[in-house]
């Protein structure tokens, strides 16, 4: 299959949210051009036009796209269709946000588990889950799988941690560890570091 | 300038890391195929080779990168050889989080004010420093302007913050809040959204 850079995926990712709220509106068709507005820094309406072409997508000269059509059709390319289960490993600060983090749910992405290897951790409520002791985690995957991981544990118990969810049959990891994790090629990984995204400013602020 | 992407600059953020791991061991050189297997997902020496060559870094064959030079140079493009002050806008639970990491202060990131709306919020005491009242936000950037904020304040309020912010003089904003920001051309907005995140997994997921 042919390679999409993540930029496209994530252009569409935002054009799905602007259709979406249109949607909402009753509003029925979109142009390329209001489209390029939500794609982020530098989004031209040839570049929606490039990114929903190479997906089979075609607006009409002078109509735009049909906002229902486009917005189905991005849900698909993205594989929001479905649901997904998702684990949290590490019951720290920002597993504490992403938890109450409402997009995910309404994204189809439910957290229906929580680990912590820390006993003061261990029998917390959060969001209606109780924090479970990181100890369980082959026997719970293997009584209820989950789908994908976002792994929030220090550094040094990332690697460890992954390997365990891998063996228990978790396809995407969601890498919030500062530091680099290796996961055999039948599974998806994508590494968060905070530091790398404040670094993609600073580079940009070096060269204007 | 030639436009270089975005996935060029994280890769060398994670070479960067890597590099600086090795120059605390007193590793002296290292090869393209270690850096390789820092560079996440895919990355190939040849990919490694090809990121360096284009900043003008070679190696010498069957010698390898010198370590202390070469995490010069990619500290360098990363304009990463001074230091920003950061604000922060919005003291919720991804805020907190934030004023937390380490790994900013690491690389050079100062976070040396936080605003909230919230008057349960202002004047609470965050990592040394006091929330303070967003209606300051002009005053204070007259008497210390900041280089950079990070905006995690709900959807409707981002846009007028980040107007406020860029007349107040901010170069550079990174953006939590899940709503598309625009901005002059002579700032460098990014904006970072979770549910964007698990989406980049879900596509490639849906793709396997």
């Amino acid at each position: 299959m042919r390679r999409i850079a993540e930029s496209t995926v994530r252009r569409l990712s935002l054009y799905l949210r602007f259709l979406e709220a249109f949607e909402h509106q009753g509003v029925t068709t979109v142009s390329s051009e209001a489209l390029a507005a939500q794609g982020g820094g530098g989004t031209t309406p040839a570049q929606v036009r490039k990114d929903l072409s190479f997906f089979g997508s075609f607006g009409k000269r002078g109509l735009g796209y049909d906002v229902r059509v486009l917005a189905t059709r991005i849900r698909d390319i993205l594989g929001l269709k479905r649901r997904y289960r998702v684990a949290l490993v590490g019951a720290g600060r920002v597993g504490g946000a992403l938890v109450q983090y409402e997009g995910f749910r309404d994204r189809g992405f439910e957290i229906v588990a929580i680990y912590d290897r820390d006993p003061k951790k261990i029998g917390a409520r959060w969001n209606g889950l109780v924090v479970r002791d990181a100890a369980h985690l082959e026997a719970d995957l293997k009584r209820n799988p989950v789908d994908i991981a976002i792994v929030v544990t220090p550094a040094a118990a990332a690697q460890d941690v992954v390997d365990r969810l891998v063996k228990g049959g978790v396809k995407g990891i969601l890498n919030f560890a500062p530091t680099a994790i290796s996961v055999p090629a039948t599974v998806v990984l994508k590494t968060v570091n905070m530091a790398q995204e404040l670094e993609t400013l600073s580079f940009a602020l070096a060269r204007k």
